[in-house]
């Protein structure tokens, strides 16, 4: 069993907080000093119900660092080497934020929510200060700060059907990655909250930037009155379903030492633009050493060391893994140094019944053309 | 019970996560995106044996923030309003780091390693991003990183008879707040490693800024063995202690919410220095609202509401809280807001055994002015 996590004011309870006990949280992690569920009756049956209908997630833990004034186009462009020269009002860009070596610092979701004013839905580090540091270096006339945002995730092949019955139609014509202020009628008034299709799942959703606490338990409490025949739950990011839907984690996977292209990120890096931003430098002349590739092994693993290896020489790490039920594989992202690896493909594990193998492959995971067929549909 | 925590590869291990786990660690927490224990027996058991005897605290997640090259002075100054013209090499200096409001960003040990190089011993905050974006705004020539440094405290009346057995009688010399770097002999070698008298405990004791991971298990397996006598065990920072000797914690007790003269920290600010400091001219002109007071409440007391009130109306918030068995009182520390408060000295607390009273003190808690006596003095 694994040791108690303590709770104090510094690892901050949200609003919903009481909710998720009550929902029967079985542990947490801390995540942006903030406390975030990360399992209710276990990771494999917390994914079939993912799957397979709706979750409320209170990710509270996505903080919000808002950037205000006339240099805050300039300020988040400065931060990312993603050109958003073109961003427009309500739209929802995940960007790869950088210093000036090209390293990693954060992967939020940027929203542009008017002109002057960017909200980052950022990742487990502190971003607020990276972002005031430069604005108070530069001299820079924004406002960086912090506001009292709690996001709530809906997620699920049916979340759509209960936010439109919480929020009406209206929320259907919300395309993804698209964001709108929507009015939630609570008892102490109508509050206008804005509401994304996005979320760290790959099973459809939508994101609830919660601005009321009253107004937010309200909600919460609303989503599953109105939910449950569609079998809401409580629920959170989860394991299984983000790594067979290969979304990658801050510190675990990528950070301090690895560029975007490193993380395979390179989509949103856009060296030929002609952008005042930090790391494109950098990121221009460097040359990866390493990257993050997926990893296969054709059966459950007790994985007890993080080494990869190749006839005894260490070509990787494993930086996150778990058990695909779906699939009947153990699923990992890793990180390889491309030149003691070069193209093999096979490499060995370490695991508690000994040493197993596994095969690379790019991300994100196509287990079609890895010819993984499922073994199980639902839990 | 608690919920578990769930433990993975962001939320950092450290090189004597292995040895604390064996020692029976039974909750953890999370700073500085690390595992920091939080208890081994109970609060109280662990309590009485930090006050009669020795520990080994692993606090790896203490990360130092290394400030290095021509303009470490500079920058280093820049972030605090405490004067640090005079600063020594070998010195310690516990530091207000505040943005240009004044608000409170962390409040790390700073250390003077060499004419042009700090380290910075954050307290729960991203230091390194602040360091670095005001360092990449002012296009200043510093390095800023955090190097592979794991603290280990080793904390309480013995602590110096251990240190000495291990590293000779040179630990002997070290002052307060001092920092020397001595020679560890292990196996693989010899390594320097700086060691300070300082802590997060009234109780005496030392810091050792382990740099290498080998050589740092072999250290901790060694006090062990040299302390079987003095009945060294494996220990945490201390709730308990930690109030009685009025040691603050960043996001418990203040943070960005509050000043350093708010937080009782006027000592460490200099208002009439003549120095380049960020916060200095916003300190200069803030006019305190609240200020970070004790409470005691002559009984334990099941609180289950943070508001302080009198006659109803809220005077402050309870931001730390534990029972001192030593006094047979619960103590906190509480954030007062000065303008409805006055002179006033008695508040109310809900507990879950109905309202109780508690009355208001200055910190530190100074139990003989409070007339308070020990009517326990070991466990």
């Amino acid at each position: 069993m694994n040791p108690q996590l303590s709770i104090s004011r510094r690892t901050r309870s949200t609003p919903f907080t009481s909710r998720v006990q009550a929902a029967g949280v079985s542990a947490y992690t801390i995540y942006n000093h903030m406390l975030l569920a990360t399992m209710f009756e276990s990771y494999e049956a917390d994914y079939w119900h993912l799957c397979e209908h709706v979750q409320v997630w209170d990710v509270s833990c996505e903080r919000q660092v808002a950037i205000e004034g006339p240099d805050a186009n300039k300020l988040v462009q400065l931060m990312t080497p993603r050109d958003l020269t073109k961003a427009k009002i309500g739209r929802c860009f995940y960007l790869p934020l950088c210093d000036v070596d090209g390293s990693v610092i954060n992967d939020p979701i940027a929203i542009k929510i008017a002109t002057d004013q960017w909200w980052l839905s950022v990742a487990d580090s502190d971003v607020v200060l990276w972002a005031k540091g430069l604005a108070t270096g530069m001299r820079l006339d924004v406002k960086v700060y912090e506001p009292d945002i709690w996001p709530l995730a809906v997620q699920g092949p049916k979340a759509e059907k209960l936010m439109s019955r919480v929020f009406g139609n209206q929320v259907k014509d919300i395309g993804f990655f698209q964001i709108k202020p929507l009015d939630y009628h609570a008892q102490a008034g109508t509050f206008s909250m804005q509401v994304a299709r996005s979320g760290w799942s790959k099973q459809g959703g939508f994101e609830i930037y919660v601005n009321d606490i009253q107004a937010g338990q309200q909600l919460w409490d609303e989503l599953f009155s109105k939910g449950a025949d569609l079998q809401v739950r409580a629920g959170c990011p989860n394991i299984i379903e983000r790594l067979e839907s290969s979304l990658l984690s801050l510190g675990n996977d990528m950070g301090y030492d690895t560029t975007p292209m490193e993380a395979g990120l390179d989509q949103y890096v856009d060296l030929d633009a002609n952008i005042e931003s930090l790391s494109l430098p950098a990121l221009r002349s460097h040359i990866p050493s390493k990257r993050l590739m997926g990893l296969i092994i054709d059966s459950h693993a007790n994985i007890s060391d993080n080494s990869l290896t190749i006839e005894g020489k260490t070509v990787g790490e494993i930086r996150s893994h778990g058990y695909s039920p779906r699939y009947g594989v153990h699923l990992a992202i890793v990180l390889c140094h491309l030149e003691p690896l070069g193209d093999k493909q096979q490499v060995d594990i370490v695991t508690n019944d000994g040493m197993q193998q596994g095969r690379l492959c790019n991300l994100p995971f196509d287990f079609n053309a890895l010819g993984l067929k499922a073994i199980k549909q639902r839990g």
